[in-house]
């Protein structure tokens, strides 16, 4: 794995690490918010909000934009996926080699019960 | 969900924001190892090792086990498990959303091209 990319990895595990955050992301996906929504839904400070979605967005889990007064938030879908292919790699390549195991178990000679 | 459910999804992403530690998973979807060998995996000390796994099997994505002077570590596929459903859950939420979405836009009346 490149640098840069554990490091883009890095990030998104550590926004994740945190509860407010993953609520963020939790209420997103059912459609966009504005920063005090946010608020509200987390039950913090204005402030506070924004500091959990700077975290979200360096780490490419949400986006956001600024229409007059109104600051929107939306899902990234590229953290999503990068964390989730990452996993994914994990749990597979582990599978696999049990399934190897299982074939090279099942081909031994059987001994004769006795 | 639940506060203790939580917790263990904070510790499990909280494990997996370190590149040593994703590098011990990594190593060990291919077969368990020794603690010394991981240690000469990462190129760090052994007593930096263990502080990295005691990290990863508080969040069940390692286990192991002694013989003798021998500690095993192999892979605990329910830590893995537990950060991936949430991703997964999160993202195919935000997709049927988007599903949804443009299925309301296809059905809207089509104006006329003039």
């Amino acid at each position: 794995m490149l640098n840069h990319e554990a490091e883009a990895t890095d990030r998104v595990f550590h926004a994740l690490a945190d509860p407010n955050r993953r609520a963020v992301i939790e209420r997103l996906t059912r459609g966009p918010a504005s920063v005090s929504e946010l608020a509200a839904h987390l039950g913090v400070t204005l402030a506070a909000t924004v500091q959990h979605l700077r975290v979200l967005q360096d780490s490419e889990l949400v986006q956001s934009e600024k229409a007059g007064r109104v600051r929107t938030c939306r899902i990234d879908p590229s953290g999503l996926r990068n964390a989730e292919a990452w996993l994914h790699h994990q749990r597979t390549t582990w599978e696999h080699r049990l399934d190897r195991l299982g074939a090279v178990l099942d081909d031994r000679p059987k001994e004769s019960g006795s």
